[in-house]
């Protein structure tokens, strides 16, 4: 048997979303910009998946960009409001440390460009206060982004009062909803939301596709040109199964957000109530505000990557931070973030359940989470060390 | 019955490809960024998938870099060799006029940003020839970049002289094989190709994929920044469905390809004898370096929307010039690029043939394509004008 832990890293497809892409792979195969019957049947399913999308965010058809996924749109979203800054002389960025590489890259470059950026504290809780993005904006500042769920520890920001503070002060607000959309409520007017990223892979639809919400009157800059699709500001011909598959999946698991999120609060809290119980670990971020299925630990003496294998050979899938940065030898820098130290860091564990897990499961997964803890550091010179005294240890 | 003539627009997906696909929607769905073993045979998916791609095209794995279609590749390939030749002060590139739009429009963004370009002529047969780069070729030139095979007439450039040139001056050489890809043998080694561009949904495979080929040595420039993904030049998690389609879809355009294409030169051939029945009717571009599914006709007297939507009538899909520009009331800027008139341009046809294309309805696109034309003429004031003599015939 195996089980999926690493739902944040990406989710099973659904039937439904499945059953959705197929009659656009085999049958209605046009090009949406051809003017015959076989073009404009896909033109109709692309309309169609453009409103329902919308529909779900709260949005309007002509604020939705189809991308390839949750990394363009932050590109975008992001590069987009440095362009429209610098045309103002504004050139200063509001973020956060912990923010996913496809938001921190970016912003290093703009940094390269001439853009200062101002990434906020955390705190240890992994929390980010209007106040604070209140505090940092100044008359240059043109673009405040703030992810709206930590992909690694899954705490989930005050995006509506954030949104206010921006609003207020009338500079453009986009969040990377990626983690959130699919899990979380969202409503980008009530939300005070200029601009959102998403991904269809990490709500049980395919991967490959996403969406840029863009307020109207946000003027995008393309990262690909050529052809006039998406208003002229995405060049490509539409991958119309991904789409259709995507806008199933998010009707889907916005359906059934109010059930799956209650059933996985209890799983979450649950595994978090048995891992606590392994000495010397902690979980990583607000208890509180926190994504459904999130779960994320660190323990001493042990290293990450080690517990991820010998999990793996008992059939539990997870991960030690994000998908993106494994292989990488450096810890977290969410982790990091939220002030572990180095050596801490290294030794963490996500687990992000989702809707095909179970209770069984989560007991399975204390059970071999303690198991291979205790022998890691069995075979650990560090926690002889940490054990004997010659270090000290930073979780009690 | 519905005869499906618009190839070039995009294609049916082969079962083969289907069938490629659907293991990864359904059971193979990990992160292959991701340690465990989900992960794992998701990245073994991708990292056989890259070999095949190589194999076909004559590269080796490090050189393939998956992205989400043509457009991202022509992108990133041209705003690559931008970055390389701003560095050592080259600023000068060399194209054609009827490149696709995803070259043209990040050439005239470039020429913003301080790049000339030079266009060269593709003379009245849609060819360019390798003396006209030579001769364009400046020590400022950084770029080369010519369309393998033109999206709207067909014609095949010489690109292996082409980029014999090119490799002898140090210029790098570009080549958008969105057309020719799986329709043409291609090897970018023998080619002299530095960087290729495809699509896949032009060979039978999904939407939303492509490849950018980038020769050893070449540091690309990323358009996505982000996670470590295509050796930290393209972020995103990838897309494995569809880069498993794709390479499916290559492997079977290119295994079917001799046969493929000499069926398809000889409809392509009895549908241009067919057509060329039509008075004041004409081909365009090239009839032997030509796609051989291709067949590209202007009939004067007419509007090319107004007898595609006949055609629809009819049962027949068909396009006026490619599908990206539909839509827009400017005539195709490849024809205008061939000299022909504005008025001539505007009656445009473009019907291209694919593998399930048959004979039969070669003949029936045959005669509907002469129904419709006479009656549009019919009606048409300019067709009675150019009949009283009160204008004259372009098209003898």
């Amino acid at each position: 048997m195996r089980i999926y832990a690493d739902n944040a890293a990406t989710t099973k497809m659904s039937q439904t979303a499945i059953q959705a892409m197929l009659p656009y792979m085999e049958t209605i195969y046009g090009n949406p910009s051809s003017l015959h019957s076989v073009g404009q049947e896909a033109k109709e399913a692309l309309n169609d998946a453009r409103e329902r999308v919308a529909k779900v965010l709260g949005a309007t058809a002509r604020e939705i960009y189809f991308t390839s996924g949750g990394s363009e749109a932050d590109n975008q979203a992001i590069r987009s409001a440095a362009v429209l800054g610098k045309r103002k002389g504004k050139t200063h960025i509001i973020s956060t440390a912990f923010e996913h590489h496809a938001v921190l890259h970016t912003l290093k470059k703009l940094e390269k460009e001439g853009f200062t950026v101002t990434y906020l504290d955390v705190h240890a809780n992994g929390l980010v206060t209007p106040e604070q993005v209140a505090e940092a904006i100044t008359p240059e500042t043109c673009l405040v982004t703030i992810m709206f769920a930590n992909n690694e520890i899954g705490t989930i920001q005050p995006i509506r009062e954030i949104g206010a503070v921006c609003r207020k002060a009338g500079v453009l607000f986009h969040t990377d909803a990626v983690q959130a959309v699919g899990h979380l409520p969202i409503n980008v007017v009530e939300d005070n939301i200029d601009m959102l990223s998403l991904s269809a892979h990490k709500f049980h639809g395919p991967k490959g596709v996403g969406v840029l919400y863009a307020k109207r009157g946000i003027i995008l800059t393309n990262l690909i040109e050529g052809g006039a699709q998406e208003r002229g500001k995405r060049a490509g011909t539409e991958n119309i199964p991904g789409i259709m598959g995507m806008t199933a999946a998010l009707e889907e698991a916005v359906a059934e957000m109010p059930e799956t999120a209650a059933r996985l609060t209890k799983l979450r809290d649950r595994l978090i109530e048995g891992l606590s119980e392994i000495p010397h670990g902690e979980v990583n971020g607000d208890l509180e505000h926190r994504l459904p299925g999130n779960v994320s630990f660190c323990f001493e003496g042990i290293e990450g990557e080690s517990l991820l294998l010998l999990l793996d050979d008992k059939g539990i899938c997870a991960s030690s931070g994000s998908a993106c940065t494994s292989g990488s030898l450096d810890p977290s820098h969410v982790l990091l973030a939220i002030g572990r130290p180095h050596e801490v860091a290294h030794g963490s564990l996500r687990l992000s359940l989702g809707k095909d897990n179970t209770a069984e499961e989560v007991e399975q997964i204390i059970v071999s989470v303690k198991e291979v803890v205790e022998y890691l550091r069995n075979m650990s010179p560090v926690w002889r060390d940490l054990m004997n005294g010659k270090r000290q240890f930073v979780i009690k």
